[in-house]
């Protein structure tokens, strides 16, 4: 080891720790120990930052030289802190405190104008950091490359209007016919079998619980402390089936992504986000969701999953799902209908509610809008893109915590990663010899293999871009997602052909 | 906040985030991660030696002046460890680790050559660094300080002298009599109800669940990451009930004793073991086991306490306890019987298998024994003060971890507690008016109260022996022990008088 890898080394060890703090946190730790573990996180975090910084960690990294892709993210990430004035920092930081708690007491009494200074403000501090880190068209774009390295408002204008171009008409289409069953989905399904089956079928995928583990927390997430240990987190409804089977799925989908790591990666400056000083072996928050999506949606939501695996879920549910087949079942869980709350949205309707969230973000820090005219500019999307009213500010624009936790540029990787998983599906079904045919058996090493050969193994090597080049051959292109919606739904719902979204092939 | 004060604060959180990631290890961790915590748990270790040895730390710790408590304290345990040579630490730490894997293998074949090598280089190690600390009379002192400052072999001798001239006897007085029905203790006794009657109790003394949990492990521990967070563990046996229930209560002592610590000393160094680098608010090991063994055996076992809870117990195990009555269940619990495991052992007995540990270890680190000569000498202790034979090693001196975990000096703490325990015993029953009869009613605040104002609350402000000196007038005494060890057994087991132990009276 060297002196850049000795300190990656070290920079990882503690970033790891702070998971786990963090992990501990949502699924251990008494109520009343909140602050005791804040103030511990936020000495673990001033430390990592303080070893990031120390100016012995830039010099062992340029001797290592900027070719070397570790040392290169090393030296970006240093050069974009040091940008960042502390001041600032210190600012953001207690300001994030506050506007959470206040943000939680707004969304409770329904009331915006109690949670409008704290907004305004962290806009204002956001555009400060956008400026301190730099950009070349808009302050957004800083931000967004938090998250998703290289992505711009420019990729993300045109790429949204073809969505919304494509969803709306399709959503409206879907709205004028008969809805299928559900019923049975609300049925009483006890939390104890819940677990067993999804568990079970995360480890059908591939999910290694000698290296993780699945608890309960009250909003599902996957950590990672070296692919060793990746753990996920669920809930259970009892009146629910859905949230925590595909909650699962969806996790799993994160937590093969970091358990499929290269074992050479681990504690290295390509298995830490040092932007945002967070251990994480996935490329970027977009290329994670799209793994997430791709084993949650495009397995988990597919015909041939609930052909082969209807047996188990009657033999977990025998009453609940007395008469109730395998086409019905997926039927059921295919549902999609208008409804206010992003957490509750189906497949289709998620995106609308993503690009309606990164519009009206990418205007606050553009300037472009108030804060004080948001909740009408969220009602008015709301109404445009889901033909819905909304009540009150609880369920419109106080329902999410992002913006209260300071974290403008996130929204994106949503809607991004349900684009990339269909562009690496489809690639995968093109180089893996009859894909479809070993998911229809329930094998899924092979596609699990080609993802950790294309993508898994890499960490954070290549950039979101380079791995739908290397993958792909293309850049963002959301047409196998287009296709891959417009195509299920169509069926689902007995519609007349697909609606829209072959550009392509109509241009 | 002063620079001394700042630092002291970012060294306890490392040492409480320390502690998490130990508690994690040893009851959530899946096993596939060991290497990758202890590397982890390395690095934190390593920064947190690295910020007490900081000289900035000791110019703090100086400006503030050697009267104050707090200052002392890491100015003390700094100056110690500066004394031991870096290369003998990385010795002393390599060795642990291999030292315990080949222990561990040595056990299971129940080959003492086999660890021989490695225990002789561990003791040579522990020589070394007791000579680097430093001593007066013996080099066992130095090494006893680490777990129980001021404590010496000096004062060791006499004291277990007395404790053996009192033991033995009363043992075998024991052994002449009928052994009492304990059958019932063997039923099956599911975890569940186990779980649910062993933290009802804890919480009766006082344990704050919403700053601590109850979870299970494979060895039942206490652990502290501040007074808000205090987690005690346990190990449910379903055909054997005393073990998780008394073990439960065993915990809950040591947890009481760090829930009840004063707000005003989190984050400092009077909640922080510096020599040790280990968060723990406990004034030392002893004085931790005074508490445990208090809440555990001087309560949970006594008549009164099986009394008042005997409806909870009937109404937990309906079946299993059908017929046997709070004197029957209050006997069998406190069986005296001779046995070969430490870990096992009862309250009269533990003392003997403490002792001769102890007297094993300070020989081999005062050079009077050979380790080649080890086993021979353990089993004539165990011949000459329990009457048993060894058939072989891994039930004689390869049973325990410690000395392959290089922990010399921390065995005699176990006994120091029980003395610990009825001295403060004895001074609360003075003190606290009708300590008794609040007791009987399970009314425990007076007593917890008396113990957090004259112990807990203090934290690691006073050496033990200060401490008994404020609470008794005393150091060090046995006489309340044996006396209430002879009149518990002497009663229980029928009897002519108490045998031995009241030396002041027949001198």
């Amino acid at each position: 080891m060297n002196e850049f890898q000795r300190r990656s080394a070290e920079l990882n060890d503690l970033l790891c720790i702070l998971n786990v703090l963090n992990w501990d946190a949502r699924t251990q730790m008494p109520a009343g120990s909140s602050a005791a573990r804040a103030q511990q996180m936020a000495t673990l975090s001033a430390l990592a930052q303080e070893r990031l910084l120390d100016p012995a960690y830039e010099a062992a990294a340029r001797e290592v030289g900027p070719e070397d892709r570790a040392a290169r993210q090393a030296l970006d990430a240093v050069s974009a802190l040091r940008r960042v004035p502390p001041e600032l920092t210190r600012e953001l930081a207690a300001l994030k405190g506050e506007a959470q708690d206040v943000w939680a007491r707004a969304r409770a009494a329904s009331d915006f104008d109690m949670f409008a200074p704290l907004l305004t403000r962290m806009v204002e501090l956001n555009r400060q950091l956008a400026g301190a880190l730099g950009y070349e068209d808009y302050p957004y774009d800083a931000l967004l490359n938090m998250y998703e390295p290289g992505l711009t408002v420019s990729t993300l204008r045109p790429l949204f209007d073809r969505l919304r171009e494509h969803h709306v008409p399709l959503l409206r289409a879907i709205q004028a016919r008969p809805q299928p069953r559900t019923d049975f989905l609300h049925a009483h399904y006890p939390a104890a079998q819940q677990r067993r089956l999804s568990l079970a079928l995360a480890q059908e995928f591939g999910y290694d619980t000698r290296r993780g583990r699945l608890n309960e927390s009250a909003h599902p997430f996957e950590i990672s402390f070296t692919r060793s240990d990746v753990r996920i987190t669920t809930r259970f409804q009892e009146h629910f089936l859905p949230g925590a089977l595909f909650g699962t799925l969806h996790e799993t989908g994160h937590a093969l992504y970091e358990q499929g790591v290269s074992p050479d990666l681990v504690r290295t400056a390509l298995t830490s986000d040092l932007l945002g000083l967070y251990a994480v072996a996935g490329a970027s928050y977009g290329t994670h969701e799209s793994q997430s999506r791709l084993w949650e949606n495009r397995i988990g939501r597919s015909r041939a999953f609930w052909d082969l695996h209807h047996p188990q879920l009657q033999a977990a549910f025998p009453e609940q799902l007395a008469g109730v087949d395998a086409a019905t079942f997926h039927r059921a869980v295919n549902t999609v209908q208008a409804s206010l709350i992003r957490v509750e949205a189906d497949e289709l309707t998620y995106d609308l509610h993503i690009m309606l969230r990164v519009e009206l973000e990418r205007a606050l820090i553009g300037g472009e809008l108030e804060v004080r005219d948001l909740p009408e500019a969220w009602n008015a999307r709301i109404k445009a893109d889901l033909g819905l009213d909304v009540p009150d500010d609880a369920r419109g624009v106080l329902q999410d915590i992002h913006w209260s936790a300071g974290m403008f540029g996130s929204f994106p990787t949503y809607t991004i990663g349900n684009v990339m998983a269909s562009q690496f599906y489809a690639a995968a079904t093109r180089q893996v010899p009859d894909l479809e045919g070993t998911l229809a058996r329930g094998d899924y090493a092979p596609l699990r293999g080609w993802l950790t050969e294309h993508i898994y193994q890499h960490g954070r090597t290549y950039t979101p871009h380079e791995l739908l080049e290397r993958t792909t051959g293309h850049g963002l292109d959301p047409q196998p997602y287009l296709d891959y919606l417009s195509g299920k739904f169509t069926e689902l719902y007995g519609l007349d052909h697909p609606t829209v979204g072959r550009k392509e092939q109509t241009a």
